[in-house]
């Protein structure tokens, strides 16, 4: 009800505020028995760890985790498997000179509304520092996944970031093309000049938003419910819960919308493996809600970061305009950490409906074709 | 876990088939003691039924609502409100002709690998038939919506279609002008040359799709869960489980990356009545996953129909290639009728989310704002 | 929320009153092909059937089945599979000279003072007749679980009824035994005296209670989870939320509490199949929540029939005193109806741990028996 | 799925293992800016600690409770509230010797063949040591509850044990009567007995088991829902997912179903505040599933714990038959620390009821009485 968990046979559900003592998970519904590499879960978490580079935020958290419960002799019980990364250097003073005033674009002002209360912690939950929990889980699903869809890969890249769009083959991309540039963008040209971007935003104390890609291959078919938990609904609903998401497109998306049908259908061909496949991939690897076995696409639009170093009209709790002056720890651009995050949330998702598909069907993959039943009216 | 239901405090469950006996929903949360006007339910069904306009698709229902239980005296007894909408024109057998051949770009073949069989029915329950039972329990969500926070309205209207954008002025749109138009576009130049797009796509039969606003007016501020149950990620789920929908914007969207920190925060001003609004509203009425108090604001892309009368290459259930010619009673275009399809599942996404907050804080309404806590470290 | 929802796997929702048009469930999550005996179906709603036995309401009610959605060629599409069963003898006007008075230890009251209303139907959501949804399910519940773990029965009977007590071999007993008795006692000695009891009883207006015994035969070891939703906490649950139920026992139940570990404990032996089953079953066939292969066991305690026919003393909607005089039609002894009932909720806990379990493991059954893992502290 | 959470909108997830590094419980739904009287939080666990009195096992656990998320300055935020208790004297190598042994009526052999390893570590979750987080949870619950129905009050106490029963006036009796006996028993004769009766099976390697009753004072009317999750069957759930528990009696329990319903039924007299209270509580507070005012009344039983110190027949990993002498340090009986565990279900339970209620009407509490509505056919 409050909204803390994610998914329904493979549950996430996450604690902790960004000036806490700690952040942390309970995965609910692991398989049991897996073998879990923690240094693979440990490295997913230095991928979207701040501190890591001259453009992100400078506050220095080492990111280490800890098993709590779920795992003995280095496999999963099968119990709930909990993951604790400890706040090194929260620093909730930094916030306290304006704890009284309401950070534009931020959550302070719906949060206090809502809660009736005044936290200004630098966001608390709301704050971006939460996803170090999904992106732990989100490295755990990764293994689940591995052991039953072997060849499943979820890749994602910054695509767009202050109005300079990357070029990027798909079909050859790989994750150290993307971990090979500063933002996470697999194109270097646009890598270079995205750089430059932030570097320049930065200098004036602004701040920048931009898309990131994503790409799931090996995608069995048959994910997702044909109504309201669609693959591309939970994808859309995973992905606008990450701070700051502001647009989502699945396959084609909004350029989709300016098509024909003739022009954007996808015909079926043979797969060579008694299925099918489509010779183009307008539709992200879904259709009606379900996987179709192609690759699953989409993008996510961020807003540009709201904490900006310029002064800024609002209001404080008295209920008076005021002016702000920003203080604390801030990426000018949340996009180069959020692709670790956009790719937990795939993840997430992709691991919850492969444990739903087998408690309907038994199976972690698509049943085989079979003539169409005979009926008659009754 | 098999997706039939949606919302928690206020949980939908629809059922039924495009080509079966009957669609339905089970609206299970309703508050009690509400006085149901089932004239207003029924004039939300009319709004998206077929065979209304030249436009659309010829199937002839009638889709009268049937109260199967929940209701004693026209007042709502807090039980289970079932709603029930009889097929009256199905006809499976349009279908059977073509029942071992998978239609392009629809459900067909994900829905026969995932399920081990094939349907051919017309979609089963990946039609935008069953979208009937969400209008109708959105109809429901609208009564107790205006039962709870009086002035709150919702509102969409085709913005994009074919090519052709509207221009809206959204501060005096209403209803009516969105309903004197034939593709519900409240712009009388663009709603004219949208119908002749539509009618010239269908005379080569092809389709055609576009993108839908939504604004909802007078939401109180607070609904929506920080984390992963933000307003605008159960927006986005909601909107992307329509049929054909591709992509989901809340508040400046994708248009919103390629802006600067300085150039999209939304500056806070006071209300003149204790608490604050912003001066412009890039952020869609949603901060940090809550409502702001601000109108709630975005799109959705829907893709173009894929059932088209030209020729068109697939493979049927023995996996071999075969030219698929299309029958059947289709729209040309899916975005006038989803347009009571997307005022509904906004409406359904407030009124859980009302109750959820009503759960937790036991308001309907924001917080009065208060100084901060005084705060000492431990 | 709302409490109309049983399960999460094979999930139910029921919804109808007694006195209204008809009762209905949907059931979502049920696995897809499954050749549906719909004569299967109507014979366990037969079972429950009022008016068919002279000890029993004069309701007259067909209760014929009717498949509204999720069924094509007679399999199931994997979609909600909804059943409606039709009020025929539906009588409110019987409840509207007593609609001011709260009958004792019925609903009436606490209904009231839960929604803000009256509706003096006869129980509405609370009357027994609610259970028909429920037998429905169970009998779907019972084919899918045929189909995946071939050999499982539930049986439950009238173990006690107003002070009598049947001897029962639980080893050999069957269905048949059971059903040639108009009391659902398979001990034809208890079976005579009950059913003078009941007589009894009923000539002069009064009702009783008594005790159900149930025993899953061939539960494959592994279904139940070990915290909250042990397979005991799980039919507690649906045990007790049947109309007039009151108590619960799992295995030895308050019995047991009376034992000592050493007469309590249920030795393992090997079972010939590389397993271990109990030389005693003292556990009901459940240990640490989880199912262990031996039958599950148990007994649910009934409270006499509310409604009885001599004046009470109560009060009025205006809050005075009256004295309340019965009418409508009710059973004397709601046992021998509630067995089917029983059954039915047994059978839903099964279904929805079995497919839970296949969740999670990918399995329907126990895991071979394996070394203890070789550890060694960090 | 995988059942570590309990309740809907006061929902709590536990995590940990007996002999692992530390148990917890995430709450998600309490309400916001509740003072949180962490002292009282403490009190509750120190009530159900092991090593507190001679009677119960000798592990040593401080079970200092810990703070992790979800307060500030000593309030709630209204996110997840995360309560850590680390273990301290875990001690798995006591187990290492029996590894590949399933002890009789223990977990071991049902969680082994669920998850497909063999764990050995003392129970994992199966363990009693997991209700440390319900009880850190209940006593949050009672923080909640009290602040919105003042008054309200959950006592249990040990009603029997190895075969003595106490005797015990619930109108006078308070919770200091019961701790002020070692077995918490508030019968001064029967509580002397069981102690003795404890000792006695203690020195000959042997336990005991015995019935807990609870009962909630000041319980609003209007808690429970109607069909599957009536205030009983929410309660027998709770109750049953206790390890031991084995039996659950709501009221009259199995005593009522001898009676007949003139005997049984609680007749109706003015409260006089308007509303209604019964003369007499066999139904236990409870009518319908929903609560009428009256104290919540019930029983549980355990059976006897079933690490005994005799040898028993078992058989080993390898599926050979063996003889197990146990180690470990071990409760002879469960009743009077599980007393506190009861409550803990029981406030758990209410908080959640009265949440729920909230969501859906508004209230805390019962609506006045009206009378009846107008009804005509239609």
């Amino acid at each position: 009800m409050a909204g803390n968990s994610f998914g329904q046979a493979f549950r996430i559900t996450t604690f902790g505020e960004s000036h806490g003592g700690a952040l942390g998970v309970v995965i609910d519904g692991c398989p049991p028995d897996l073998p879990l590499d923690l240094a693979a879960v440990q490295a997913a978490l230095d991928r979207r760890r701040p501190g890591a580079s001259p453009l992100v935020s400078a506050r220095r958290e080492p990111d280490v985790v800890e098993v709590v419960s779920g795992l003995f002799a280095d496999r999963t019980l099968g119990g709930p498997l909990t993951l604790l990364v400890r706040n090194a250097d929260a620093d909730p003073r930094a916030y306290a000179l304006t704890a009284d005033q309401f950070r534009p674009s931020h959550a302070d002002y719906s949060v206090a509304v809502k809660y009736g209360h005044s936290t200004w912690q630098g966001g608390g939950r709301a704050s971006a520092r939460e996803t170090v929990a999904r992106v732990a889980a989100g490295a755990v699903a990764d293994q689940v996944l591995a052991a039953l869809c072997p060849g499943l890969e979820v890749l994602a890249w910054v695509a767009r970031l202050g109005g300079i769009s990357a070029l990027v083959d798909e079909q050859t991309l790989s994750r150290a093309q993307i971990e090979a540039s500063l933002v996470r963008c697999p194109d270097p040209v646009a890598s270079a000049a995205m750089v430059a971007r932030i570097e320049e935003v930065r200098a004036r104390g602004d701040t920048v938003g931009g898309v990131i890609h994503f790409r799931a291959q090996g995608v069995p078919a048959g994910l997702g419910e044909p109504v309201f938990d669609k693959l591309e609904a939970e994808l859309a609903k995973a992905l606008l819960s990450l701070p700051a998401a502001k647009g989502f497109e699945s396959g084609s998306g909004f350029a989709g919308a300016e098509l024909t049908g003739s022009a954007h259908n996808d015909p079926f061909v043979p797969d060579g493996a008694g299925g099918a496949r489509t010779s183009s991939n307008r539709s992200g690897g879904v259709q009606g809600g379900i996987s179709n076995g192609m690759p699953v696409t989409g993008a996510v639009a961020f807003k540009p970061v709201a904490t900006i170093f310029s002064p800024q009209q609002t209001i404080n709790t008295a209920g008076e305009p005021v002016e702000l002056r920003a203080r604390g720890r801030h990426d000018p651009c949340v996009l180069p950490r959020a692709v670790p995050m956009v790719e937990a949330m795939v993840l997430l998702v992709l691991c919850d409906q492969l444990l739903r598909l087998r408690a309907q069907t038994g199976r972690v993959g698509p049943a085989p074709l079979r003539p169409p039943a005979a009926w008659s009216p009754r």
